[in-house]
């Protein structure tokens, strides 16, 4: 990779929760630069402080401050836009700016289960971004949308991946979430202060159960077989910050031993490893001994939030294998996820003018 | 009942955390009062208040503050004792003062899972109180000893024995436990503050995948046949105060529809509510239709602590059908839970004189 | 208090969430009946349950869920009514229910500090009732808008109220307030978990400043003359549920020892006690000695909400005296503070039909 | 500053929190190199992973978990050595090592307040370390005890620092204290989820009356004259992990501005910056003009935690100047403070040799 210079790129959505994570990420990235910011037509004109209102811990990056917001119209902006739009928004806007020519890295969940269009996750089927060249022959776009998953299963997708060697049958899991994966203003202090709900709302559950099978599948010709595990999933949100926390049973074709489980996470790497892109963790899976961890507040952060923590790998009396995992649901949940798959668009040449 | 005078009752480890929910349940109780309380040797002849460092939001009851304590030594007290001991102490001094002729109702986990041991939740397997002539011809005791089970194991044991009826073959529960059932001072604040730990430690997650089979047995003759489900549980620590909730996944022998499964929930009964037991909740189970619910800070005050919430119930992909259950652990789940069997004790006449 | 028939009251902004502590506290009241309930005209003609999202952890009295929502229109509804209105509302509406006859005890603060409305905490200054008639006399209503103060001034106002003897020049104030405080959803739980904001704003800090001054004043006449103690008043939210908690200094005219204090708070009662009004507790003040106390979760149902509790009272090395002072923000500080103010113009005559 | 070869340091107490800071802090330190590690008697021999819990986010540095411990043994160990030591352990083993030549930088109270011990702030008062002569010639030793401030006074001290030209007679705080200042096991998580705390104990509230003045204080000859202000502290403990936040009032010999007050915070340096030590923040303190700074979660980080934040400045009603001040209580408030403490030894050439 010899990037010579930055490739400017526009974030579609840039006030909200994931949009500052994707400032902040971008933020002396090496091969990318923030170049232009849009938002609401409301928002056209202002400065970037003006109508954010900033909440990460980490200060927001130099000459963000004024830079002034564009209303999100395809055209105008660089060719690579990451879309942090809400599905609502995402539904007419994103097909627009790949209509256009834009290639939009989407966080929304307006076309992950489409057809054509990629649900990434570099380590896991970046063979699956040859469904662009479907998309763009059925839809005659110039551009394309390419799509990362929900913030929980990426979490889930990640830990199964090196799994499937073994024939994965069955998963079920109960999600731990963090306040922040229901953006901002998101959860009332008052419902969940020294209290959990069980249930997160928004079809939750059901993105969880499918979109595993299209991330794990396989790509045939044009259309990706899915993976057959059938997927389970309780959702409860919890107060905690930042990291989505899943107990995760695993039922498998043959009697799989923990050793091998264990093997298998700790050995898994993907193309993002190979091609050192500059977001992707050394190892994406870290597996942890010490029968109490990982833990959202200790482990969130690590491979700058990109590390998928996995941990307690044992039997399952019921199913065959059971482990917890963890992952930082708004950097690899969210757009620490889209940047990898940006990333991966970049290295393997997806991005080169038409 | 027709109680004239009320039964002296003691309790053994009178100021630990669960001590003291005795203390606080038993004011004002219409059958029983607390007429001896015992700890450790150190705190001998020390006034209650002096030795106990009260955690309850509730104040102590009037009169308990200058009772004297006494040492846990058989013969000493009432017939009937409450134990409150930590299981190393349960240990020895439970089949002591059984042996010299209490009746000891216990929330150590020391003899659960003894054969001739009643492991006892009224509403479910009142009947195996016929344990106590088997442990008694055994054992060659005037008195007798009769558990509660674990803190978690009673809100999975109760949602469960209604669906008994449908055969059930395998259970797959994810706990998220307060913090209150670790005892006091338990867990550092440090460790769980904005965080979730994925593991209770001390065979937490053993107890709950046996303590069910032999609650939800079959007393034959002498032995109870345990329930042949295989339990599989995942247990988390959580920042709550009271309260542990579970997602549960339950396997059956045939189809089940969900509104078998609610229909079961809402009309079981039990003992307790037949004989009218003062610390009987109307409903053992209370099903919510909303599909947030149940909550620990909302719902684990119901039936003053003793009514078991469910919610959400619906079909799960894999095993066939889930819902959410939650319990108050310290109550229902410890301390009442040994009240209620000790008034169905009396109320069924075990505390009849020998 | 012959109490032959209850009388009927109204709510106007039944829906929120110190609409619903009125609901709450009035179910099984002695003296009133919940008769009608108004909100915004949106929800005109629906049930209850249909347009509030119950928040409480008690459950919804029976009948309120079916019960019509009317509009906030005067000449609608029963004589008194209860305003849970917000500011904005409130401005117009509740002179408009005034106007037309209505006793309005209000708890929005449009109103507080106008010279000819009672600002009322019925052991604090219930003589301040006499204002109506000036009110009624300057306005031409029959009516009248009766007022309590701001969540947080209640508590400081009745721990200062038994001090005046002594003198008191000037209070500083710390506050940690609760976050219920900010209504629903309020404060965002991303901002507040593991946390705490050094500001509350919406001229928090001005209203905790001026109003005991009118509070603690003397009516002389027609008007109040305020009380001349300085007050400065530093606000924080801390992520507790319900309960501010103060830090509070005193200096005063002259010495004053901490028995005096303690003496003066412990001894202190009001008109409620005297006429044994229903939601008045035995002591409006309790006086802890335990140097750790009061705490929210502990304390702050003490009298049903309705006792301010102090504690560690000691010298001040600056001002003179310093203490902590704790009470329940949406009971004693909102729809608990308003009822009684509702009992006592019962009491006292006030609803008496012209 | 030409540092050749890296200092070797010692940790008395390398296993509690405070020791686990020093060991993160000085990981990969320019100066100093961890090269001794002492605890108790128990340890002796140990790997340091055998015997230490490690609590703190960041993995532990390499190369530590297999250090040996050793005894807090005089004449064992490097020259310097910090101490992370309770203060019971304190009392006795710190002047066995200064008389043996050892010269202990301590976070330990127990000499903080002795005529002859430098109670050091680095910004503050840098020229106290001229007491370590007083200390050698009137107690003998070779070695010396310098000691920092308790972990809330850090925070007060340095915000008051730059206000002495302005003539401090008085300062009344209330601290907002984080659950880490109470160390591990500390605070019980049942005692401060959705809680506060209204006192800390342990004598908090003296050493922030006291302390001060001495930091503040002129070195006069051999004795430091205590700054005159009279300080009164409330002390609070709150649901935070990191970060102690205090409400500051002032009363100062003359009126000031609140732009003089802001000018002074925002300009005020020390001999930190002057030497550019290594552990010293550019700016030592850093004012906020948002409303709502600082914050624990959001600013206790700034300066990698050595940074004092200030937020809020505005006149208070009663004392002349109010502001809120917050500090990381275990860095800039504990070893952090150590370590600046060590650097500026070693840049004033106080660590040569005899």
């Amino acid at each position: 990779m010899d990037q010579r210079r930055p490739v400017d790129v526009g974030i579609l959505g840039a006030t909200g929760m994931v949009g500052q994570q994707f400032i902040r990420l971008l933020s002396g990235h090496p091969w990318f630069r923030t170049a232009w910011l849009a938002a609401s037509e409301r928002s056209e004109g202002h400065g970037y402080a003006e109508v954010s209102s900033w909440r990460l811990g980490d200060p927001m990056p130099a000459g963000i401050a004024t830079q002034k917001l564009e209303p999100c119209r395809p055209g105008l902006g660089p060719r690579l836009v990451f879309s942090a739009l809400d599905a609502a928004a995402a539904d007419t806007i994103e097909p627009a700016f790949a209509a256009a020519g834009h290639i939009v890295v989407s966080n929304a969940r307006s076309f992950r289960m489409a057809d054509d269009v990629p649900l990434l996750i570099p380590e896991v089927n970046a063979d699956h971004l040859a469904l662009i060249d479907v998309q763009r022959r059925l839809r005659g776009w110039k551009g394309a949308i390419i799509t990362n998953p929900n913030c929980a299963v990426v979490v889930l997708a990640m830990a199964l991946a090196p799994l499937r060697q073994f024939g994965i049958r069955s998963v079920l899991t109960t999600t731990l979430q963090a306040v922040s994966g229901a953006g901002y203003p998101g959860v009332p202090s008052f419902d969940i202060v020294g209290n959990v709900i069980p249930g997160i709302g928004g079809g939750e559950e059901d993105k969880i159960q499918s979109e595993p099978g299209k991330i794990l599948g396989t790509l045939n010709g044009d259309r990706i077989t899915p993976h057959p595990a059938v997927v389970s999933a309780h959702t409860t949100r919890v107060p905690v910050l930042d990291g989505h926390t899943m107990t995760v049973s695993v039922g498998f074709d043959r009697e799989v031993s923990e050793e091998e489980v264990a093997q298998a996470l700790t050995s898994f790497r993907g193309r993002p490893q190979e091609l050192r892109l500059p977001s992707a963790p050394e190892k994406p899976l870290e597996l942890f001994s010490d029968g109490f961890r990982p833990q959202p507040r200790l482990d969130v952060g690590l491979g700058n939030g990109m590390t998928v923590t996995v941990g307690r790998v044992r039997p399952c009396p019921v199913l065959g294998t059971r482990f917890v995992a963890l992952g930082h649901n708004t950097v690899r949940g969210a757009a620490g996820a889209a940047l990898l798959n940006a990333e991966l668009l970049l290295a393997d040449g997806w991005l080169r003018g038409d």
